[in-house]
């Protein structure tokens, strides 16, 4: 393998350019206007609960990760007490996983303070029109693409410099797993329960408007939107891009040559393309949000295929893995801009899906289904083909480099949709604020922007999501070999060796009994979060009764009665906590089964399972619920009867199944899938040692 | 192999009984009293329409089979003008294809006219009481049960001993599964038209009570009941039956020995045990009606499990594949009885939706899609344990068998199910002809013992579906090497030979692709059919704003005016046959895309694909539909607020919801992927010469 050196001083000097370009952006946001009182006071509200979430989170998942380290020193790669461990080997195992953590939570803390900055500002500027409110927010979630790109890329570089093992970072990366899955998944029920709740309490039962500070939960709603999109999303793409960066590496190490080089040169130019990108994310003279947006999208792929093409002549890569990567780069925007075929209301499925709620709101939920179920196909179509493609070019590696690819711009990608909650709770903070018409109708008009350019971001996270799993099957593989290599190498004589895996066999029952296992998994995690989310706001919405009875004075609005915001605050954050754990858990203990029951075949089996129904699911809740939530739009805008029809209120129902879909169970898919083909990658060894059939 | 004539005649002699039994339970069907004019004035009306529809189904399908026929002819299994082709038996192939769709056309024909006379004999019974309206019910149900199933066997037979060979077999079942597509996923989009259309047109619409004769829709509605749910449902045992007995039989074929003669002999005595199970399906001294369906199922249980011992033991068949063929039955009913905990209203899980329904429409449904995802998981662990053991027992054959044993008492099955919807017309009926509370009462209670019941038979025959598309999986590579064999032995001095197919590697590129477009199919098939019911129920709810537009002294109910029936059963018959045929060629067109672009390495990993996901999406699918009928039952049964309370009317939406994924989607899903996975395998050798990757 060649020397590292002078990539590694090129990502330090990418990340170090990152970082301080995130802090530029930072302090450009905190010195905006910011002077009305009363939106200061609401937002100084919704950081403390943002606080009060990650606090809670943060010290659940401490407890857990102590426990996993605590398993992983004990246990892996190879039980500390057993013949030839290397209890330094285990160390550093639990040492990287807790890495993994801290890495994802630093960089998730820092996004969200930044983030919860932006948004009262970015109210304010919204008086001045639309420019200046929308770079603001658009660059308040830039800091939180930066930030997140960069640790990740430290991060990975830092476990391959101190521990030199590419296998580590697996344990790096379940470590970055372990906190998506609180903070995707935890956050995603936080924020539908509150959601739900402060509709459902106030608007439906009390006959309050949307937004009354009277409302106990209507802080919670706002902070859902930070902890749930913000810290969420950021956590679960720095889990997807570790990932990746770890398969890629794992993979590229048994290569040898210029490869680990290149998979470090192609992450550090996508960082460096997403600099670009967010630096050019402006309005033009005649441009609109969506327009800037896009823009910062469409430099950012042009700078990258540049970038890593002039870099593969000067290095010497090998062409072939270029073209992988853009293989996969091309395939995600063009998942993206199928993903916005069907849920951008200028399109015609969610007119359709709009006409249909005239016939009643059974019709709402049939024609979302089955247009969320047909979207699915051209992304796996999409996903297939990539994969295809650039196994073509590169084998199972290649693979990994269309991966790598397609989420070398994630930085640029990240910031486009942190600046959809930042918008979102800006045109909140305008109407608690009562700022007027014009700047609610601004931040409407950067709301709107932050909704269509989400389908494309979510298109490209759950297309990678699908890819990185692909290359995490092969990580698998490696790993389990890998063990099966070490026991026979210690085989006495006449013993005979255990063959290496070539693969899964899919007529093999063992293969097949994993797959339909883990097909049913995906299934059963969504299911458990959006009951998770009923319960939850069950337990908020009798919080919010006994305020409006026990405390007086509070449902008549008396001057200075105050509502417990940080009650329902807290009953959101310790429920989502107690329903996320279940899911989880229900995911790990079925691999452990399915792995003791029938060894690394029926694990690969199962992995295979959960990859395939996990992505029909993910694309069929993230685009059932956007079609719903963007149809409920259209009709409210003035179409097919308009606000307060009997179809407004179909739509109405439509978006409230699909708010749970879209936000909660949707994208914690992916998540979970990364966290179970991890696990079973660092427990390969055992599943080969021990199993019934 | 040994001489199978014994065999055969075994088979005959049960043939004979089954037949002569039915013909004794139609005759005696058709003696019972039948002397309320009114009554027989609308059950003539239902069987008019519903043999409209079957003449038009019929129509279409003979003109699709003969194109497909041509097409085999020309095109099965080689080239009729290639080199070494035997047209003989491109010939036999083509016969075959037709034989399958004219059998189980006559089996659905004669079923459907028996269950159309006993419904209008139960409803006059139901004045005596249950018991003797409930005989008329079963018996009226098994002679359909008994049809199906002896037809089935009387094919398979003839093609084995005219033609000789197993894989002939293959166009048998296409031919079944041709039908089974129309009867099945076209009836399925007929009857739900109907319904909805009679409930918004009329119900919701005109405030007309629901079976009102003025509704111009009331007449399609209860023909929906017999053409999906008993045509329906027969066709797509049939179909199942068939592919199961032909999987079995190609397996066994190349294994030799006992073998072929042990899976005539195990379904000759399936369709015995069924008999007797029919037999004694009575209500005791103080039995309940569905005390005396389960009573059927289990005693043909216990039968065929000691007459196949007996037959093992004096026949000499090996043990083990008794043993698999045991396991497949009771895994079979072990499923049925975790849907009926899903689905039965006695249990907690139809509550808890009842009990959500109280907080609005969207929590209905965010409850039933949770549950019903959940509900998925026991039946998939079931398929995958089964295929597991019964593979370790006997191999792939083994797997064949246990399909078999599941599908031994479908004879039974059908007679439960068809049950169903005679006495849920009676009730109808009872309704329309005035036959008092006391008689609805009684057709109510035998209502809802066929709804219990059948949640047990569709456990089995998704079950039963899950076994056989795993044997058709086999099956497929069995063809596909037969063609690389015969490529191989053509080939020049010096060119190198195929390898012949051990499997397909989950981790090769081509068979992932494969898998990530198989696993959309389903979901996208689904979508076309439920927004085909909608499209219809459009065009339906326009006729009858229509009639009562033009028609004078309809609305008004004026005596001797009525509204044309006909119009509506002929637009639910043209709309749900022109909605079908897309899905259908959707379906087959992209399994011959694949197959063109990855050859059979992708077509394997498509077949997977599509049964992973289409497994999953048939329990869903059916278990949620379920869910939502009984929760709506249970309200109106006086619960959470009863009949008329915003409870309700939540309870209903989802009851809509569910229609389509209960009656037309799901239970569709099973015959779509039987007919992609005969269809690849009848293409096998097309796709060894012709592909892209």
């Amino acid at each position: 393998m060649e020397n590292m050196t002078l990539v590694y001083i090129l990502s330090a000097v990418v990340i170090v350019l990152a970082l301080g370009f995130a802090a530029y952006l930072a302090s450009w946001v905190k010195k905006q206007k910011n002077d009305n009182k009363e939106i200061e006071r609401i937002a100084g509200l919704i950081r403390d609960g943002a606080n009060t979430f990650m606090r809670k989170e943060y010290t659940v998942l401490a407890v857990f990760a102590a426990v996993m380290a605590v398993f992983i020193y004990l246990f892996l790669p190879r039980p500390v007490w057993s013949a030839g461990a290397v209890p330094g080997s285990n160390l550093a195992m639990a040492l990287c996983y807790i890495a993994g953590t801290v890495f994802s939570a630093v960089a998730g803390k820092v996004g969200i303070y930044v983030a919860s900055l932006a948004n009262a500002r970015c109210a304010e500027a919204a008086q001045e029109g639309v420019k200046p409110a929308f770079l603001i927010g658009f660059r308040g979630g830039a800091v939180m693409g930066l930030i997140v790109v960069a640790a990740c890329l430290l991060g990975v570089m830092g476990v391959m410099i101190v521990v030199g093992d590419a296998s580590m970072l697996l344990a790096f990366s379940f470590g970055a797993s372990s906190l998506a899955l609180f903070a995707k998944a935890g956050g995603g029920i936080f924020t539908k329960t509150a959601d739900v709740s402060a509709d459902l309490a106030g608007k439906v039962e009390l006959g309050i408007p949307e937004d009354d500070p009277r409302n106990p939960a209507v802080i919670a709603d706002n902070v859902g939107d930070n902890v749930g999109d913000v810290a969420g999303m950021g956590a679960d793409l720095f889990d997807s891009n570790v990932a990746t960066m770890a398969a890629a590496l794992v993979m590229a190490t048994a290569l040898g040559g210029k490869n680990p080089s290149m998979v470090f040169v192609y992450s550090a130019l996508g960082l460096l393309s997403s600099i670009v990108g967010i630096y050019l994310g402006k309005i033009g003279p005649k441009g609109t949000p969506t327009g800037a947006l896009n823009k910062s999208t469409y430099v950012s792929t042009v700078v990258f295929l540049a970038l890593t093409a002039a870099a593969t002549l000067i290095w010497g890569f090998e062409w072939r893995y270029w073209g992988a990567a853009a293989v996969g780069l091309l395939v995600g925007v063009v998942i993206g801009l199928t993903t916005n075929y069907f849920t951008d209301d200028n399109h015609a499925i969610v007119r359709k899906v709009a006409h249909a709620s005239a016939t009643g709101p059974a019709f709402t939920i049939l024609s979302g289904v089955s247009y969320g179920f047909i979207s699915a196909l051209p992304a796996m179509v999409g996903i297939a083909l990539s994969a295809l493609i650039a196994h073509n070019l590169g084998g199972m590696f290649g693979i990994s480099m269309a991966a790598v690819g397609m989420l070398s711009i994630v930085g640029t990608i990240i910031s486009n949709d942190a600046y959809g909650p930042i918008v979102d709770n800006a045109r909140g903070l305008a109407e608690m604020g009562s700022l007027g018409e014009e700047t609610i109708r601004v931040t409407d008009e950067l709301d709107s922007a932050g909704n269509t350019v989400k389908a494309v971001t979510k298109g490209f996270a759950i297309g990678a999501a699908g890819l990185t799993v692909i290359s995490l099957l092969g990580a698998f593989m490696q790993e389990a070999n890998h063990a099966i290599a070490e026991i026979n190498l210690g085989l006495a004589a006449g013993e005979a060796p255990i063959a290496i895996l070539t693969g899964f066999n899919l007529v093999d029952p063992t293969v097949f009994f994993g797959i339909l296992v883990g097909a049913a998994i995906p299934a059963v995690f969504s299911a458990m979060l959006i009951l998770g989310v009923d319960k939850n706001a069950q337990r908020m919405i009798a919080e919010i009764h006994r305020q409006f009875r026990e405390i007086k004075g509070l449902a008549e609005g008396e001057p200075g009665v105050q509502p417990e915001y940080n009650k329902c605050i807290d009953i959101a954050t310790t429920g989502a906590l107690k329903e996320l754990i279940p899911a989880g858990l229900m995911a790990i203990i079925s691999t452990l089964l399915v792995g003791f029951i029938g060894g690394v075949q029926a694990v690969g089996g199962f992995l295979l399972g959960n990859i395939v129904t996990g992505l029909l699911l993910a694309l069929f809740m993230s685009n059932a619920g956007g079609i719903w939530d963007n149809a409920k739009k259209y009709v409210e805008a003035g179409n097919e009867g308009g606000k307060g029809s009997d179809t407004h209120k179909a739509a109405v129902i439509g978006d409230t199944v699909g708010d749970p879909f879209k936000d909660t169970a949707g994208p914690s898919i992916n998540t979970q899938i990364t966290v179970v083909s991890l696990a079973a990658s660092m427990l390969a060894q055992v599943f080969v040692h021990f199993h019934l059939f």
